[in-house]
């Protein structure tokens, strides 16, 4: 709290860098300038850089921390994107705003600004404006680790295909994709999913969101006005599919993936769903469900939306082949590079069911003409040169830290709160299943593991137990029942965190039934010390309920 | 034709390089190898390379040409692609086809292959399948010159782009566009087109392609079932309007633009125009037809979707400012970077009436969340530095020289062929309209123009005027009736063209309504050698007829 008394002339001659306690030995490889944004804006949210004084100039800051002035400036420009500081030429650069967070424990401004981020009934910009909330820390799910994208590998690879690229590669593309990255996702599924599928039954679309788009008209035109999702799903996926016009039928889901029999009973002929890592709990779609599932498509001529947004990280577990490897007529298979390089990059594929192609492809040609060819072809030399498993093998080992560093601090600052699905993917999801000491379950196969709506059974597991491998399991158990918990929504719980500066979504916008209150969590895309103070942040906004 | 009567092997021995008669000096910078490429068909086509020869090593031709062996390797590979040649390890680099035209004269293979490409009622994969046919020069209009695409500076921007880029950026990205492009497009509509429209304003898409898909949805919600078209008008649009469940109302084009007597007279709400040059007759939507067009939009909410497709390219003529600059609460301006760079990049941008914006952003989101975000930002240097600007100015001059050649050889081997709209834009339309002498119109507001409906009035100018700065004008007349046109359609023209190794598009694939037949040629996209070749073999293959 120094500094805060001072005139802004004292400030200005007397901010230095050495009073926000930098090392920069913490920061992640590539990260620098985030990592440099997060700590300055703790410094301004915890008052040691007040609002009114004047950060050190890029020159003296990079300097005493020994880093490019670039990552400095780039830090800087982060925190004047985000309002927390200003440029004033000769003045310098000068805090005007301190995050929503500060000082010890919430603050006493009330939750109601943070609660018109999490409407109970989230509308189709939801995402949008909660990405532009102000916060310290970012746990919303659905993000790898983006300071690590590969952006020496992505220009190596641009200049490369800009030198080879033809005159005629740069007119009007193929609508079904550059042929070289049909051949190079046809490698890439072969070698990391399990599929075999030529290079001409691939679809090339900008993500999961356009697939979706592009198969709605394919749907109707075949007789399928509703499709079944799960229950809880993903928010996003769902609110495609009516937008598209189609119904939507939940079908309830549990530890073992999507229930079948509720499936069948409901009587919808197309399912979407995440079998590899359901989101959001995190289920693998078992065995004995699978072949259910493919019994049921089968039979009844049904059809599978899979989903595979998140497959290839996997930490404590084997991998899960995909189910478009197991019955190519009746699954129409969707991947992206969202959650593998960067959602930004727009770019994903579909695999559909052989009658679907052309259909799909004419769908493409009307919306875009297809995509962009330049990222296309940088893409598939990434693919095909392995840079890209390279780079998914880095994320593996980041993304586990991250994982075990949230468990950790789960299990410290969140006693009580059950987590589900973290042996997976890039989030977990915490439930607080009222009394302490409810079910849970993670994404091995123990015996009697338990569903998000646990809490109605006797017994259970210990909480947060994540089923990750061993080290990370947590044992304290402290019912956030005692914390006061009963009674509050988790759209308010959400509200109370961003107060304290963290960003999470509440599970129920992922329910279309009601269920326990729960908070998604993602620690792909944040430094493990990122992730460790933002569940504790997290744990203190919860106790302050 | 030395060589023709070889065996194999001693061809194979006895190709050099000189029998290709190349002069890397008549090259066009940055475009070596389409330009060697081309060469080589044209030596396969008339038999100096024979079927069964071989290629010069890569190695011998570049040296022999003083070229880089990468620019011989991407020549084959083009080769090998169109598939004219097939590598054969220790064998070399064998021809294995000549394109479709070959020798002197059409050759006597009948046209019935050719005539599959040019289908009298084109389905939406028409353009797809036509650019997969082969043939040694490509007339086909909507490309401009690929081969000056800025490769280094679009390289060095995207150097820059990574460096700077924070990882936020590379998360979900804005639906609405990056901020960055939309400012520098903001910056571009007021310096080239006259519009001056905030940041918020504008919406960035895939293309216009694109945009017709978005707004689809929100023209039916504001009860506009029917969309009126210009007739003769692209085929393409038309498409992806139909595609779209829209009734389409043709509204007939004259030598001022659209009639909007009959516009008014049809009843439609919405009407979609390219007023700066319209496609295809090249014709200028007049002063008075504006003041009349934006009175039809003011006095019953109608509402014009402005095409603005290659606006920035014109040759001997002021610019023509968007209609958009004149009625904003009207107009849904649309273009794209597709004539400016390159169709493959997939960028353009819509500014709706205020009333629409937010529809139309939300109608993106659903599509596809947003385009992708390092080639707006890429694209947004590009523009702010002046870059491409400069590459327009370079396109101009470029194109200016295609067009003169292409006309000249229009005076000399198409005699009697009307020239329409020459004075801007990538292409320009030819008519036959029977008897010798019939109607022209340029793109100058010169007394007494006609439209493509020419040849029914008495007199008229002089066919092939082209309306340019009166070098390039034409004098000699011979009706093509002379050479036996009459009863022929033009999509018979076009296959006997594709005969002769020339790719052209029929008129007729872009009118509603039945008129006289005639070609649509795009000069923008070859070499000037190429385009005076491409209309010689015209000539030759319509005196075939």
């Amino acid at each position: 709290m120094n500094g805060v008394e001072k005139t802004a002339s004292e400030r200005s001659k007397a901010y230095g860098s050495d009073f926000l306690q930098l090392d920069v030995g913490d920061a992640p490889a590539g990260g620098m300038a985030d990592w440099l944004a997060w700590r300055l804006r703790e410094a301004i949210a915890d008052g040691r850089l007040a609002v009114g004084g004047r950060l050190p100039p890029t020159r003296v800051l990079a300097a005493e921390l020994r880093v490019s002035r670039g990552v400095v400036t780039e830090a800087y420009r982060r925190l004047t994107e985000d309002g927390h500081v200003e440029g004033r030429r000769r003045g310098g650069t000068v805090v005007v705003a301190a995050p929503v967070d500060a000082g010890p424990g919430p603050r006493a401004a009330g939750p109601e600004q943070p609660a018109v981020f999490f409407p109970a009934a989230p509308g189709p910009e939801a995402f949008e404006i909660l990405r532009a909330a102000p916060a310290s820390i970012d746990l919303t799910p659905g993000l790898p680790d983006l300071a690590a994208f590969p952006r020496a590998a992505w220009l190596r690879a641009e200049r490369a295909v800009l030198a080879e690229l033809s005159a005629a590669d740069l007119g009007y593309g193929d609508p079904h994709g550059a042929p070289a990255l049909r051949r190079a996702v046809s490698g890439w599924l072969a070698r990391n999913r399990g599929i075999r599928a030529d290079p001409d039954d691939i679809v090339v679309v900008a993500g999961t969101a356009q697939a979706l788009t592009l198969l709605h008209p394919v749907l109707r035109a075949d007789g399928m006005g509703a499709v079944a999702v799960e229950d809880p799903g993903s928010l996003g996926t769902r609110q495609h599919l009516e937008n598209g016009g189609l119904d939507i039928l939940p079908v309830p889901v549990d530890a073992d993936g999507i229930r079948v029999d509720a499936l069948r009973a409901g009587g919808a002929r197309a399912v979407l769903l995440t079998p590899a890592h359901q989101f959001p709990t995190g289920a693998v779609l078992s065995g004995e469900r699978r072949r259910e599932l493919l019994r049921w498509a089968e039979d009844g001529g049904g059809l599978v939306l899979e989903d595979d947004y998140d497959a290839e990280h996997r930490y404590d577990r084997p991998p899960v082949p995909a189910l478009r490897a197991m019955l190519a007529e009746r699954v129409c298979y969707m991947g992206s590079v969202s959650k593998l390089l960067a959602p930004a990059l727009r770019v994903g594929w579909v695999v559909p069911p052989p009658g679907y192609r052309d259909a799909l492809v004419n769908a493409k040609r009307f919306t875009d003409l297809g995509n962009a060819v330049l990222p296309q072809l940088v893409l598939a030399r990434l693919m095909e040169s392995g840079e890209l498993e390279r780079h998914l093998r880095l994320l593996r080992g980041r993304h586990r830290r991250r994982r075990d560093a949230m468990i950790a601090a789960i299990a410290e600052h969140l006693p009580g709160a059950v987590v589900h699905g973290a042996a997976a993917g890039l989030h977990l999801t915490v439930t607080f299943d009222g009394a302490g000491g409810s079910g849970s379950y993670g994404g091995r196969g123990t015996g009697g593991r338990r569903g998000l709506d646990g809490g109605r059974g006797p017994g259970g597991e210990a909480a947060a137990d994540a089923g990750s491998a061993g080290s990370a399991g947590v044992t304290g158990v402290t019912g956030m029942a005692d914390a006061g918990l009963a009674g509050v929504t988790d759209t308010e719980l959400a509200a109370a965190a961003l107060s304290c500066g963290v960003k999470v979504q509440p599970l129920s916008w992922h329910r279309l039934r009601p269920g326990p209150p729960g908070l998604v969590l993602g620690y792909a895309a944040s430094h493990p010390d990122a992730v460790t103070e933002g569940v504790r942040l997290l744990g203190r906004a919860l106790r302050g309920k």
